[in-house]
């Protein structure tokens, strides 16, 4: 049915590789079953096939445009996120007292892929919605929850992330927006923020902003930050929407990708005075904004797998159809051409782009379930267990993803070859959208520093513990089968490299030299990951023979026989401490 | 003085590891020094810098149109290209009684670099048309380079390529222009060429295509394609422009990427006759078109090259200059942010796209310095000798700067962070223009089977033994220096697993299988011929102490440390036949 995603497969995640329907057998999620669940499913498909893929396109070479001070947008994007407000879909996640869907994470992620593999431009400003909807419920007094929730969970009125500056990107310790008392409880922001996405835009009848500012005697860096609702419009005591909130948009960026989503620079209390509230604690805003950090980063991995995923289905239909050339052994030139996939090296770049997307995938249904067994826990020690998992886990949901499945991206255009490369085709768009996923969210490189130099070492090597034991039971079936056994070899002896490579990094008491190549153990600690999830389909589909089983077989040999080998050849390098880079100077490069 | 270009690491190749001066010396090249080749270069980074650089991003933003059946540009292209014909660079590599200037490759590529660092889409259409004159000069008969050469080589008329049609990319066997005998020794041409760069603009007074089309009665397949030359406006015997030629401009393609050079779809005989004159003999044009293919393919990478180098020297910069966070030993908040250059993965990423674009750029000139050797060789032995180490590396200078120099690209916009995503700078445009390199004058995959199918195997293996003895100084000499040993015995294991994997590749009595992964054979020759030549890159500084050559030195540990021991592990695997990708049917892939 649809152009876009594969349904048999997004099941089998959900249903097959991991037990959503346990989890539906919960009280708190007693209002689903499979059969519902795949009912809504069915509407989330049916508006992205409406309403989303067939705009994307349109959206991107027609971006918002900043005119006499407004941003205009096509139509079709209000029509898009309309009928995804209707559907009650930015509440999917909250709980049912909140007006929410409450459904389980695993099940919202998927609704997700559905519409950001049709429209990722379009579907990023629901996605924002409800993030900031999540951290208002989570951190905010009554009242404020009160006054903006509701609305939000409409999908009336749309949120936003505000942190980063101009000169405060990836170091929020240097933020100088300023949020003054005025006395009844509210504030008075000044300052600029830079890339807010969905900063401005004409869809919805407001836009209520989460603000990161210092109070004026905020302690200096990110302990003397503090988080502030700061709406577009003013809202008056009895909901309705008031005057004006000051909030000048200066400008857009234009970006090579995701061009659908406005992206902005605003200025707050430059001509008038813009009113925000507190949200929690004074000087705890970096502590809630982290609230709901790992939903975002978990989300900004979804959305590169599922640019990934979009172009392997799109290159993969077109090596069906596209004839060129013969094979090896059959060259007769009065013969027909042969369907490309028949050529060993496209089928290679698909398989490539296979293993990448459906690994990926895995990976992110894996964090939210994850997620969901959080929620569900009856002790503090499970639900502590499961929290340390996910700390362990988002860098690599949020950053394996955006290295490989952009190389997916990278192959889907080669088999299209010169069309690929035309604008006539999505793929090079989905490359492009793809691009921003390194970079936002935290760079590829904070994670690498944020899982080597914090999160394995983290209550003493507990989280790495979790996971031995969460991989345990694959290793030990797949020791069984006859076919997995060297796959299972393979993977714990790179997760003993994993381990000795984190000793031999904490036994060095030069600590910037030991994280000089903590990018290249995220991706290896990654591919580690993301090879077990390959032997865990894998064992899954062990008993089945049909093309779909073949399949999943055949990536993950791929997996093991063309990718692990190089995790490893990675990690000898950081075990190794080099410092080839670390030791370099700006003159020696400049040369 | 360039903002596009490291004149002192140019003149690096050419001069020191390079022997441009023993070049010069030669009686072919009698009319040059160093002084006059450093002028030649000082006089085309001038108009590079005034003429080429400033409308780059405004070439890109505003792509050719098709108006009326027309072609517009921006008058900036029209400017550019005019100050490099009136400076005579189209004919810098002819020989001075065809009216060229009769410089060394080498020289010709250094010129080259210089424009393509500073406007790849505008360069190209100077470099196809040098291209098609050296092909007419090479194969056409007197009275037709009498006739068409001239003009070229002042850049009044420009060249072009007309190969593929839209059922005929990479397999030329299967094209269908039709050439039918006009009775008077010329030719009636009907049908369509597709991805015809430079096809049609507003710019020369003329232009030459060069096409591939079929006699009545050509034999089937690549055996019948014969070469034409076709001109846009008909030639009187005076050489004054006639009438129009009938080509009609169908289209213009959209690309993502080198978007200043027009591609087109032409349609030849539609409305009214066109004529064309036949290059060489009858069913001999795709040995003709191969007579310049290694020059167009060194030029794809010396593109490849450059929008790497440009997107390396942008971030070095930026890196520079952009102060961002602190160092982890000294977070006060208080204190200025560091340069971010100061940081371990900014050097990282800095170091990695240095060690790929200087390795490509020493692939490039060590290319254009055989083809110089062959040049000037003095029997037919010596002669063969650069044409059978040059038949080897071709496809590796070729793709080898495809794949990493991409991948430069691509860190140089993670340097930049959400800036670099915006296209209010240049390195999304970098990797966006760099992207194309995979796909044209054969794909990756395609080179990859020529070198594993054919050139490693080709007379008995000769290429291989002359690169292995060009290399085989390099190892000697690094032997004996206590800083390089180590790298010599790396590169020498390297070379042996090279040479064990073809033994393991010819010894299989199934090609298919043989050559099912000739694409990563391919990426780790190149990794082995670049770390040859980074080798002896460090030799060639072993004395020096500058900031100059511990940065050579510091890449080539670097290359040896993070790079060289991928291509091995791939090695690995190719070695092993693995078929995993082979035999996989396109049912299991739709899974």
């Amino acid at each position: 049915m649809s152009m876009f995603v594969n349904r048999r497969d997004l099941e089998f995640y959900l249903f097959d590789l991991f037990d959503t329907q346990a989890l539906l057998e919960h009280e708190r999620y007693s209002d689903y079953d499979r059969e519902t669940v795949e009912a809504i499913l069915d509407s989330a498909e049916q508006i992205a096939n409406d309403k989303f893929y067939p705009c994307a396109d349109k959206l991107d070479a027609n971006e918002p445009l900043f005119v006499d001070g407004a941003v205009k947008v096509i139509p079709e994007l209000n029509d898009a996120l309309e009928a995804y407000a209707e559907a009650g879909f930015v509440a999917a996640g909250f709980p049912a007292d909140a007006g929410g869907m409450q459904l389980p994470s695993v099940v919202c992620n998927a609704v997700s892929s559905l519409f950001t593999c049709a429209n990722q431009a379009a579907s990023n400003y629901m996605f924002l919605t409800a993030g900031a909807a999540s951290m208002l419920r989570a951190c905010a007094d009554d009242a404020l929850v009160e006054k903006y929730l509701g609305p939000m969970l409409e999908g009336r009125w749309f949120g936003t992330m505000c942190l980063s500056e101009t000169q405060a990107g990836s170091s929020l310790a240097d933020i100088r927006t300023q949020a003054v008392p005025r006395g009844d409880g509210s504030y008075a922001l000044s300052g600029s923020k830079m890339w807010i996405s969905g900063g401005e835009q004409p869809v919805s009848e407001n836009i209520i902003h989460m603000v990161l500012a210092k109070l004026p005697d905020a302690p200096p860096g990110v302990r003397g930050i503090s988080l502030f609702l700061v709406p577009k419009v003013r809202v008056n005591d009895d909901g309705s929407l008031g005057e004006s909130n000051n909030i000048a948009l200066a400008g857009l960026n234009h970006k090579m990708g995701q061009r659908g989503t406005t992206n902005c620079l605003l200025n707050f209390g430059e001509n008038g005075e813009t009113v925000g509230y507190l949200v929690g604690q004074e000087h705890q805003g970096l502590a809630n904004m982290f609230h709901m950090m790992n939903d975002a980063r978990i989300g900004v991995g979804l959305g590169a797998v599922m640019s990934g995923l979009a172009g392997y289905l799109y290159s993969l239909d077109y090596a069906k159809e596209r004839r060129q050339g013969r094979k090896a052994d059959a060259k007769d030139p009065t013969k027909p051409q042969v369907p490309i996939i028949e050529h060993a090296d496209v089928k290679r770049m698909l398989l490539t782009q296979k293993a990448f997307v459906e690994g990926g995938q895995a990976l992110i249904y894996y964090c939210s379930y994850l997620l969901d067994q959080q929620s569900i826990a009856t002790s503090e020690a499970e639900a502590g267990k499961y929290h340390l998992l996910l700390e362990l886990l988002t860098p690599v949901a949020k950053s394996w993803p955006s290295e490989y499945c952009l190389e997916a991206n990278k192959l889907a255009i080669q088999v299209l070859g010169g069309y690929g490369y035309t604008r006539d085709y999505p793929v090079e768009r989905f490359y492009r959208d793809n691009r921003l996923n390194h970079i936002h969210e935290g760079t590829h490189a904070i994670h690498g520093l944020d899982i080597l130099g914090r999160k394995v070492r983290m209550a003493n090597g507990a989280a790495l513990q979790l996971l031995a034991a969460e991989m345990a039971p694959t290793l030990a079936a797949a020791s069984e089968d006859a076919h997995l056994q060297g796959h299972a070899d393979a993977l714990q002896a790179a997760w003993q490299q994993i381990l000795a490579t984190i000793e031999a990094v904490l036994s060095s008491d030069d600590s910037e030299r030991s994280l000089a190549n903590a990018t290249l153990f995220l991706n290896s600690f990654g591919h580690i990951v993301v090879g077990w999830l390959w032997l865990k389909q894998a064992l899954t589909v062990a008993d089945r023979d049909d093309a779909f089983s073949e399949g999943k077989r055949a990536a993950c040999r791929f997996f093991f026989a063309y990718e692990l080998p190089k995790a490893c050849t990675d990690l000898d390098l950081v075990a190794s401490l080099d410092d080839t880079c670390l030791s370099l100077t700006a003159e020696q490069l400049a040369g």
